[in-house]
């Protein structure tokens, strides 16, 4: 089975980034044909600063690889590199019916929360249309807020297919229900929009130091402490095995130690889990070459896909 | 100075359309570097059947090479073979309001027209603004109902360039005010939406069966005819000099022909000044590899100003 997933190329990774789209994506390509591609067009219809687009492109690429993206099993590229998936956007759009996307949802709460209403991020969808259908994806791992543009793909296709015939794959969400909730320093769910994020690859003082902030009750130290409703438990046990968590459970609740003790450990729970994708990281930043090589290969293996799909469009269109 | 202009790849040319737009393209490729595309991906927005699509690329390439289009001087293809406009494109929504995209007449005056709003209608003006700006163009010729649309094409770009400096060209209309007026057959201005056209290839029976459908009053045979008020004579004035005009007012006047006569002398007119158009035409459809060929050797001149400008645009964004 074919599953395509898309990688916002919006800055430093955090660990809610890691329990969340990450892992999901290492289990979709162990057990699926994955393509995974890095969504720098996509960056230009949000209301980021352009400045660091490049950089966070590469340096995206860099951490999945570092992470786990496997460029042998998953086709894994940038999507400006292959180029198709703008010509489909232009075909697709005689397909999408503008009140389709003034129905987008997702459209109006961007607009309401300060992006400005650009004609790219109100079109939006139709560009993942693209992405999905040009490379006959069958499963697309979404958001519960995407399932809406999920929807919106399968109108376009379908559309499409009903004039032309069966062209495109119609694609199905999957939606993951089973998502481990990350909570971020403040107890809230970890996300960049929060800042209250702790990021993969921070250096070992300022992991230390961040972990420091995480939120707590103030039980006197010496008292046992509740684990159940601890953020820093929390976190740590997402790096523990069933019985690593019981034996931390029993360390809360011997009263021995204080928060701080706990904070140390979690700092290294998650040192020590990184260290692996550190090192890896920090190769690959120094040998962007290989990086860009792989990246090249990955976009040569998805434009092979695109260009016979693309082919059989723009016949259907009658583009010359 | 570069000028640029696309062609609807709509059909069958007509005289209107050769004493409008080609004639003047064909002085602008005399006076200026001339740019001019077959705009395929346009047709696309329309409500056009697009089973004929490539077959009316092809043809209007044919004709308009037949009618003078010299690959030599101009730098003459079609949209689909340069595909950096659909880059430039998605960028440039970035820089579109959809507000802007809302206010354009010609969106509203289409849809009111019974043509589906799709997202390609709607954004129309954003692909006709990247059409322009990769190109560097400084003076686009534009009927009036669409100095709206080069006037949007200028917002965008004066909002990009005050974002990332002076990368785009900023264009001008030419809006032509002195067009020849081209009766169609019911003496209404010709054109293809009202029915009333005279094909320029048209073959000969054809050609004067048309010609015979020309309205004209009800003077009876023997009486002297009113050029001035005549359609036949309208149309026959636009092939001929003074002199000739002269002549055939006064054999008007004479009462010894009557409408028939000079219906075939209009005839007569058309097919010999397309006489060579229509042999140049003959020679382009029995050898189509040859129209290919100086299609390709266009698009190869459009694609080498192309990738010059969007490499810097990509830059100034970020696109990896």
């Amino acid at each position: 089975m074919r599953v395509l997933s898309g990688i916002q190329p919006s800055g430093k990774l955090h660990i809610g980034n890691y329990f969340g789209a990450i892992a999901q994506m290492l289990k979709l390509q162990k057990e699926h044909e994955l393509f995974a591609f890095i969504a720098n067009y996509h960056a230009l219809s949000g209301g980021a600063d352009l400045k660091e687009l490049k950089q966070n492109t590469f340096e995206v690429a860099v951490d999945f690889l570092a992470l786990g993206i496997d460029p042998d099993k998953t086709v894994f590229w940038v999507q400006s590199h292959a180029k198709e998936v703008l010509e489909l956007y232009w075909i697709l759009s005689r397909y999408t019916p503008v009140g389709l996307l003034e129905r987008a949802h997702s459209y109006k709460d961007k607009v309401a929360k300060g992006i400005a209403p650009s004609h790219a991020l109100f079109s939006y969808p139709v560009l993942m249309a693209a992405d999905i259908l040009l490379y006959d994806a069958q499963k697309v791992p979404v958001g519960k807020d995407q399932i809406q543009h999920l929807e919106m793909t399968r109108d376009i296709a379908i559309k499409f297919n009903n004039e032309h015939g069966e062209i495109f794959t119609i694609p199905e969400a999957m939606v993951e229900e089973s998502v481990a909730v990350v909570p971020g320093i403040d107890g809230a769910k970890m996300s960049k929009s929060y800042g209250n994020t702790i990021e993969i690859f921070m250096e070992e003082k300022a992991l230390q130091k961040r972990c420091n902030k995480i939120v707590t009750d103030s039980t006197p130290l010496g008292e046992p402490l509740d684990p159940e409703n601890c953020n820093v438990y929390a976190l740590a046990s997402l790096f523990l095995d069933e019985q690593g968590k019981t034996e931390l459970a029993e360390r809360y609740r011997s009263g021995e130690y204080g928060y701080g003790h706990f904070k140390k450990e979690l700092k290294e729970l998650i040192w020590d889990h990184f260290a692996p994708a550190r090192e890896k990281r920090a190769y690959y930043l120094e040998h962007p070459e290989e990086v860009f090589a792989i990246l090249e290969s990955g976009a040569a293996k998805a434009r092979a896909v695109a260009e016979e799909k693309i082919a059989i469009v723009r016949d259907a269109v009658g583009i010359l």
